[in-house]
């Protein structure tokens, strides 16, 4: 049996996506900004996709939905962007982020550093959510811009956008929220919020990789980041990628109908392999359940290396993280947890398990085993957990956590 | 029968190329940067497109070559990072172009000027073709890049790149091309040329819309356009694309294996098609045959609105364009026709015609007999063309045309 337990770093392509892009390769291959029929024909497929955006995010009319190439370039855009029209061609000077945030936007918020840019990386509280009070006390007149993830890549916490909106619309700053993780996994409805730019990616929800969008609150003015042809009303140039565009609103809309009883149905399963894991000693789960997107744990295994256990994991067919698969090519301890303030050898031993609407029991039941006996092999063998011996068992969620 | 005459535009993708890409939707749907199998087992396909890259290229091991989401993104990424590097963090303020760059130049040309940064638009001669010696004496001690495109869009015109490429290197300024019209359909050997970056684009050579790349000769630094969790050697971040990075590979070797028969096979049909427009009178034909790629007719039709045409032949189920599809949904004289000297009806009369190895002789006998008729019927319907009448006949390859 082959278990799938990365969904947060990417999914399976949903067949039906698949099917229903699988037209715009050979047949109608049609360039959309052409004037004839093999340009025009695809016209309402794309039609059809962004309609499909639009109501699985609830956006107005009035918003623009502009796609792009992932959620990276997304974010870059907004940020280097804003860089551009209120720092280098404005008064602001400042902009506030999270210490959590995926390194899309950390990266690119160094890299605004470098420019000049004065950037406030808010901490997280022992939930690893940063809280609506913090984000108001950093704001000041020189700020252009806040940008706070919807739910974390690592934890799967949701963050209080909702609150975070509201400061930000009372301050007169631009909010932008790295959406990621939240779209297509829990209800978002755009209209209720206060967001002027919200980041998505296809792939975290049964799409390609390679597509995503940014949605632009009442067609809010925003310098491109790719100029060119003009293509997607002037805020994105480049051929437009139909067969993706197609894919994405496929993907979208099958993710987000009926998504709370598709939500409940991951959940329970999410929920079960938790227990379980809870049920080994010396372990610790970041982040209460309730506020949590209900794909995701983040597990810490006292004595076990994520490494370790990823590889453990790994020869039994199962497929996790030791968190975001961007920074999984190097042993490093997992910033997340660092920023949540566990200690150094704890933020060595995270395991990020996350499920999709694809998983089946068969497959929990199979994870649990092969964890449970993965946790006895690799302490068996471990110096560091066996000197530590006998300790507390049980559910140990806030051994060794506290905000720095 | 359908004719699709405008592969300038865009590209069917071949089906071979989807068949490539088609295991990497929803079999090996990891992501490559995960350490479990789903990612690793995606690594050897990638490592075969990115050869396959590199041998339709002749690049060295020492180049780097990063895939993109599109030519207009390779292209703005070497514009406004060597604005970033060298403008914003440097002593330069002066790049150099050309006046019928595609609008991913064009534009983002424009947005630098913005910032501050003065360009020279570099005009072509009456073949539409700037040449080598009208670069060197624009550069200056200011100049940080040169970007001159390797073949037009509009025209097909190759441009003296090893010539250019010398100049750049002896004044130490950095050069780029544009080769998105070049690579696939001419033989290419960037071992034998300096050029520091080329950008390509998969869907103008059978390959899907939305994927390109950047060759950056011997790994010069260029800070990236987008920033996150360093994918691509930390060149280009963003979950990659793996089917469409599959099916450029896969593309390119397509169309660059044997390259130079597949071009005497579409070159003959072009000329075919070219000697039969030629038999209209008043018609022009810009640009020596020799000197373009075999692919590529821009023909002016005296008399004949270019929009008129199009509409004409796509009643006939004929695709064709009235230059870059990327403006064309605006009514405007054709900037390439009006930059090489011809005035302002000719730059109105302008179409395009762009054949593949998809192309059938049949379909080039179809492509003539409309062609023709359409002709006669829009002419007898002018009234400009009408009072003219009688006017010499044939081949009118130079009349109008004067370099400003
Ligand atoms: C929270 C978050 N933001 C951004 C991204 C980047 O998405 P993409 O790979 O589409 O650029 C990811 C995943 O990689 C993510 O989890
Ligand atoms: C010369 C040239 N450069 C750049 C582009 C842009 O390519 P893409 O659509 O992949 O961004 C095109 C075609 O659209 C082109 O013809």
């Amino acid at each position: 049996m082959q278990v799938y337990l990365d969904n947060n770093a990417t999914t399976m392509v949903d067949p039906q996506v698949v099917e229903a892009m699988l037209p715009y390769f050979s047949e109608q291959y049609g360039n959309p900004n052409s004037l004839h029929k093999f340009g025009t024909s695809t016209h309402p497929a794309l039609a059809k996709a962004m309609d499909q955006v639009y109501t699985a995010l609830n956006a107005s009319d009035n918003d623009d939905i502009v796609f792009t190439s992932c959620a990276t370039e997304s974010n870059n855009w907004v940020l280097q962007s804003v860089f551009i029209d209120l720092v280098l061609n404005g008064d602001k000077n400042h902009m506030v982020t999270t210490e959590v945030e995926h390194p899309s936007i950390l990266a690119t918020c160094r890299f605004l550093e470098e420019q000049g840019v004065k950037v406030t990386y808010l901490p997280v509280n022992d939930q690893g959510v940063v809280e609506a009070h913090t984000v108001r006390s950093f704001i000041t007149d020189k700020t252009a811009l806040v940008s706070v993830m919807w739910a974390s890549n690592e934890t799967g916490m949701i963050f209080p956008i909702k609150e975070i909106g509201e400061i930000c619309k009372e301050k007169g700053v631009l909010f932008h929220s790295d959406g990621v993780q939240a779209i297509g996994k829990i209800p978002v409805d755009l209209q209720s919020l206060h967001i002027d730019f919200v980041s998505m990616s296809a792939h975290k929800f049964h799409g390609p990789k390679g597509v995503g969008a940014l949605y632009i609150r009442d067609s809010q003015k925003l310098t491109p980041l790719l100029h060119g042809g003009e293509h997607m009303g002037g805020r994105r140039s480049g051929t437009l990628n139909v067969p993706y565009i197609v894919g994405m609103g496929k993907a979208i809309e099958l993710a987000t109908t009926n998504i709370e009883e598709t939500a409940a149905k991951i959940r329970k399963k999410r929920d079960r392999l938790e227990d379980a894991i809870m049920q080994i000693s010396d372990t610790m789960i970041v982040g209460d359940r309730e506020n949590r997107t209900p794909n995701t744990i983040l597990v810490s295994v006292k004595g076990v290396e994520g490494e370790s256990m990823l590889w453990d994991l790994n020869k039994g067919d199962i497929g996790a993280s030791t968190g975001s698969a961007c920074a999984s090519e190097e042993l490093e301890a997992n910033t997340v947890m660092l920023a949540i303030g566990a200690d150094n050898e704890l933020a060595h031993t995270g395991i990020r398990l996350s499920l999709s609407r694809f998983t089946t029991d068969a497959e929990i039941d199979y994870a649990i085993s092969h964890f449970q006996n993965a946790v006895k092999r690799l302490r068996s063998i471990s110096s560091s957990y066996a000197v530590q011996q006998p300790t507390k068992g049980g559910e140990a969620k806030d051994c060794e956590l506290h905000h720095p």
